[in-house]
């Protein structure tokens, strides 16, 4: 932990850090101005962040001196993916606080260890095991005894590092084309729906939640989150409660998006929905947050992260996104001109293959 | 006319340029960040624009050589307030457009200018005369016939540049107190209400009106907007007539701002509602849109610059925006906590008097 905790609230005028310059910094650094913050972005590459950011750099993680630069010039840093490096968190918090916490980024940077996380809180994940080689692959895959996901332990995203099997030998081969990384190997589960929890908590322990949306990936990659989801308030508070649980014990501090499976409504609560995984930051499923409440996920991540109290979590309207992945951009001048569509673009250049480009978000009255 | 008109609709990752670096111009550059534009700003003097736009250029309005680089590196430019000097310009105009237009900003820059064109109109205005020297004032003042306000005819703002006259005697120092320059006394009517009327005009003529507020000034400052104000149908329709009849005189666009005053119920409309002043650009009685509807004026105004067809301009919920000026930002750790504020700061540094800090909206369900 660091030696020097912020002085919170962080007053109008202070600067926060941003590790990542993607869509979520970008968005980041647009709700901190909101509230009269200023970012600093610090990415290894160029992005979009850079663009509403007050100051940027743009270093290795792993370059000590620009990383004590960049802590210097800011009185705490979050950021917007979970594979920072824990030696690139350390240096930081020499200087200044990195938030949601060490805690987070460790149990999610690691598949074995946030599915142990979370089981050992209570809490259903799909069956899994840790799969150090190819034997140990085929071996998983008899013992989980069905269909299963090889996913690579560490460094995995919008479906990257994985990949569906349906045999001890197809396990195995999955394996080496992971590239012989430690992996978790887990059962495959038929669901219902896919479902997101947002919840953001303060310093203080505060936590608000977000209406849960309804999310339909393709490819491992989010394409459509829906809101509200067809639950009943039984089942909504069930779900936030998990999520409440798990936040509170990460001792965390901004957004988290739990998401999980919804297994069926024959089955009792406690294990018709599964975690399937955590993200330690603000999320795609929560864009709809933007247009659809006064308060959105980035400024409450904001909020948090800089010692304000929590905005509110409510929605003033109904909502639908739908990410415009790749080429989908191209089609910019028809959303244009549509005029149910909130258009976000982010301002990337090459529109390749999977890569998030934008989102639209249509709203609705409750 | 620029010999180098905008290829619309700007493609998203093209540049605009923001003449001012004041709040309109800091939520300009975030509205066009959130359509994928990067907006590069040119003020002479610092200011909150500059932490969320992708460039900015420190420079005087009259450095010809730092606004040509300006116009070279954007494809069309803005602007945030009405005293840009027809020279600036000018000389960006050999590079590419100004938009909203330099009828707009030539009619605006003059308060005599400006009635003379409304009144040609058919649009009524309070009584006025233009005063030129201390002896005109005095017989202005007894030509119009009781109190009045004498205004500078240029580069006045938030009440500076006014003063109440109540006789003849009054209205001649008040014309010396202004400093001896041209200037128009008005007639003082008595309202009943303030209102503004926010209009959005495309460059192919199209219009959007967002609903009418009725604001409150203090010291010439505005104080409070609240949306939707006490209007009924054919009312809000005339009203809306005046804006888009003024928008399409000046082949205006963007967003414009005509604000009115409201005489009172017993009159017939064409005489009720007399145009008080127009603004060119985005306006502070219009910053509740950015939380009360899917599509902000700040969005449609770059919509309407960048030749994008216009947004929505429908509202989600009631709206009331308060102003945040000098001393009432310190209360920034209330607002924080108040639940039902969406906070809005700008990231000045001084609290000085007059000086709009932030702003704060609190909406209710319609």
């Amino acid at each position: 932990m660091t030696e020097h905790p912020l002085k919170a609230p962080l007053a109008p005028g202070s600067a926060i850090g941003v590790l990542g310059a993607g869509q979520l910094g970008r968005m980041l650094a647009m709700a901190a101005a909101r509230l009269g913050l200023r970012t600093h972005v610090y990415s290894d590459a160029s992005g979009p962040a850079f663009d509403v950011a007050a100051h940027g750099i743009v270093a290795g993680y792993d370059d000590a001196d620009e990383l004590a630069r960049f802590a210097r010039g800011v009185e705490v840093v979050t950021y917007e993916f979970e594979n920072v490096p824990q030696e690139t968190a350390a240096i930081i918090e020499r200087h200044v606080e990195v938030r949601p916490g060490p805690r987070a980024l460790a149990v999610s940077q690691d598949r074995f260890t946030e599915k142990s996380f979370i089981t050992g809180l209570g809490i259903p994940v799909a069956p899994f095991l840790a799969v150090d080689d190819g034997a140990g692959a085929e071996a998983a895959y008899g013992a989980l005894g069905g269909p299963a996901i090889l996913k690579a332990r560490r460094f995995g995203y919008d479906g990257k590092g994985q990949a569906s099997v349906v045999s001890p030998a197809e396990a195995r081969v999955a394996f080496a084309a992971l590239g012989d990384v430690p992996a978790v190997l887990e059962r495959r589960l038929d669901f219902r729906q896919e479902l997101s929890v947002l919840i953001v908590r303060g310093r203080d322990g505060a936590v608000g939640l977000y209406d849960i949306p309804q999310n339909t990936h393709a490819g491992g990659i989010l394409r459509r989150s829906v809101v509200p989801a067809p639950l009943r308030t039984p089942e909504t508070a069930h779900l936030h409660e998990i999520a409440h649980t798990i936040a509170d014990a990460l001792g965390y501090v901004g957004v988290l998006a739990v998401e999980l499976f919804d297994l069926g409504g024959s089955l009792p609560l406690e294990k018709r929905f599964v975690v399937n995984e955590i993200a330690p930051r603000v999320h795609n499923s929560g864009h709809w947050t933007l247009d659809a409440c006064p308060v959105s996920q980035f400024e409450n991540h904001v909020r948090a992260v800089a010692g304000w109290p929590l905005g509110t979590t409510e929605r003033h309207s109904d909502a639908e996104m739908a990410n415009l992945i790749g080429d989908d951009v191209l089609a910019w001048r028809d959303l244009a001109a549509d005029r149910d569509a909130c258009v976000h673009l982010y301002g990337k250049g090459e529109a390749r293959p999977g890569r998030k480009m934008g989102h639209v978000t249509r709203l609705r009255s409750r």
